[in-house]
């Protein structure tokens, strides 16, 4: 190669590079719920990173719309990265409606992205977590989604996190009541920015809006509660009597709240009718999902039910209830909590004539299920440990015993050392494991 | 929504969906890769899929700038999508040196995209699974690589690679023994096509590019084996003669060796002098893998040893030795080797007031290791069995007797029924996954 000037190593404005320290949690998250999905039945399906402008817009004129991130190709085609796994979901459905068993049961985990300005905390490019069953319109279903939100946190070892679950058709119920369904609409996204705006705004702009005081305050008294903590049926009395009595959406959430209680999960779950989710395609149940002591993070869980997910490129009606969890949020929330810990043990190079010898223990010790990295040169011990302590790893073995397969171990931290055997490092490492 | 045209469904060419089928055993090869690769320390990042076109255009000119995709974004950027791992691994070390410890060890996982016009069985979008040791340049992290190449097709269950390795330094002191290194580039890409042309169009093509006939005999007698399976060292001996004796390169493939020989694996690899790789940054170690009976898909995993990786970014001197799997090559060979199945049993709904009953049994069986289905409505049960079939899923639950935690357990293949506790259930359904 030339002598030549270098070019200034850089990212795109809005993109970010991941280093090991957030790419270690971020995968075992992915691969914790992987599983975890998986042994729900849930399927894995892939669709491209880029698609037909005309698809990904879809009927038009959202809010997500302005931030689609389009192209030209070479070609002269208007493509796009996809904004988000919902829909191209849709389109995957209506292009391989005979290839699917209904009901169907599939997350995606991949990347989306936004063409819009980046602000503080938020990217142009940003992994989403989905999951969905597709086909049938019941309790059961409702309640499975919401079961696989509880058990995927509990999974992540994520203990404080609640769930707030309201329904739509409850709520429209109301504004049918009050006969404003022909505003529903905006009064669901006036709603949904209550916890930012808060009550005193929301009342104020509701007012503007449904130009009633009685019917604005009847609004807010039904998604007002006074007692943030007041038990699931307790709520769902308290509405349904605002209703004017139960309906099929009461009934629904009661049925819902019977399979909650069956599988002893039910005190994660809160009614909250101040939940609408802004997005109109919803229909049935509706959540969000607070950390408790982050509640300014905003959601980290976030779904519903909707009646016709593929209506725009398939006759086929297909109702279905998804949910999905924005784990860059959820890391961020989280920093910390994880360990960024390369290997467990490093095997030390203090004798060049013993890499063979090394090599067998990394070996034996790999077979065992733990980390172990091998230092390549016999460098001094201090960039030895140096090297070990920047890649958090917390042990050390130096071989240097007559007999192959016992060795010093040494703790990096209490810099305190035990001669051991093979099985006693695998043991003693094992319990140390994160 | 208002009535309309649907919009046809439908993938740009070049891209495709991937069906719960295909993702299954991918998700499966993967999540095997990333534990085993972490079992030798490597260490996942991340980088954008977008970056700007003159950081991954580099110093230009090689085959696969042509294949580029690239665009214009909304801010008149000229940006593109990674077609390789390489790159953007380059780059990002040229960033973030200061906040990486050397030697640096770590794989990526993820989409690249070329825009080249796609042909039978390419895509523009595919699967990249890079690992790389940067920052040594010795024989202990060229094994190491080995060494993760061999167990990593060991941990896939893929027992028919074979790996080839060569030596570029080798090859280019037969080169400066026949005075011809000034025609090295040229050289070594048309003996990286070797396999493709046949010997007999290589060697009239050598000839024509040496205009020596001698030269051209001496080149190919140094890339030919007579014997396929002639042993590593008889042919390490071989060529070191060819050359004149021993020198620092072959000393270099001897320690290898002797490393590969002390884990137990040195039959796995064979010395293939035909081996170059076309590409000119390599200049240590070269390899490529071959499944013994599917040789013409090609080498499924291909790498070798480079003498400065981040030139182009930095003026740091990063020597480095790296591997690449090519996921969805292997995936495409190995297909029907794993199983697809969505679940290993299936809960049948015959009576819907069980329904308590059989989130609970699920709930017990998941936390057991088990993937399990609920079937959502009573239907009647040839539809049930039917979704089963179509999900591949073994075996059914019929809850059916008076104490819970007893149940029938059906297999669907046998249609054979037993009557069992959940322990003896789990016991069951546990030996028989895949």
């Amino acid at each position: 190669m030339k002598d030549q000037e270098i070019i200034q190593p850089r990212v795109l404005k809005g993109f970010r590079d991941s280093l090991p320290s957030a790419q270690i949690p971020k995968e075992a998250l992915v691969s914790t719920l992987q599983k975890h999905f998986s042994s729900y039945g849930f399927v894995p399906i892939d669709t491209p990173a880029l698609e037909y402008m005309e698809i990904l817009l879809g009927k038009g004129g959202g809010e997500t719309d302005k931030q689609i991130f389009h192209f030209t190709d070479q070609g002269g085609r208007e493509v796009a990265l996809r904004f988000d796994l919902t829909v191209p979901f849709a389109r995957y459905l209506a292009q391989h409606e005979h290839e699917l068993a209904l009901p169907f049961k599939r997350y995606h985990i991949d990347k989306v992205w936004r063409g819009e300005n980046p602000q503080k905390g938020r990217y142009r490019e940003f992994t989403q977590c989905d999951f969905d069953i597709v086909g049938v319109d019941n309790a059961e279903s409702d309640a499975e989604i919401l079961s696989l939100m509880a058990s995927s946190f509990e999974k992540m070892n994520v203990k404080h996190a609640r769930f707030h679950v309201a329904h739509r058709g409850m709520f429209n119920t109301l504004l049918g009541n009050l006969g404003v369904e022909n505003l529903s609409v905006d009064i669901l996204r006036l709603v949904d920015k209550l916890r930012k705006i808060g009550e005193q705004e929301t009342e104020e702009q509701l007012r503007a809006l449904v130009k009633n005081e009685r019917t604005a305050r009847a609004i807010l008294s039904y998604i007002s509660k006074e007692d943030e903590k007041e038990p699931f049926e307790t709520t769902l009395d308290r509405l349904a009597a605002l209703l004017g009595g139960e309906n099929e959406h009461t009934l629904r959430m009661r049925t819902i709240h019977s399979y909650l209680k069956a599988e002893g999960i039910e005190e994660r779950f809160l009614f909250d009718p101040s939940i609408t989710r802004g997005l109109d395609y919803y229909t049935g149940i509706v959540y969000e999902t607070f950390l408790e002591g982050s509640e300014q993070i905003g959601s980290v869980c976030s779904g519903g039910r909707y009646n016709d997910l593929a209506s725009l490129y398939t006759k086929t009606h297909l109702p279905g209830v998804g949910s999905s969890i924005g784990l860059d949020r959820l890391l961020a929330a989280l920093e910390g909590a994880y360990d960024y810990r390369a290997s467990d043990v490093l095997i030390l190079n203090t004798d060049k004539s013993r890499y063979p010898e090394a090599i067998r223990v990394a070996k034996r010790l790999r077979e065992a299920g733990l980390k172990v990295a091998l230092f390549f040169e016999p460098k001094k011990l201090p960039a030895q440990y140096k090297w070990a302590e920047a890649n958090a790893i917390p042990k050390a073995i130096i071989l240097d015993r007559d007999e192959e397969g016992s060795f010093t171990l040494r703790d990096l931290g209490t810099r305190t050392n035990a001669v051991v055997s093979i099985g006693e490092a695998v043991a003693l490492l094992k319990k140390e494991q994160p």
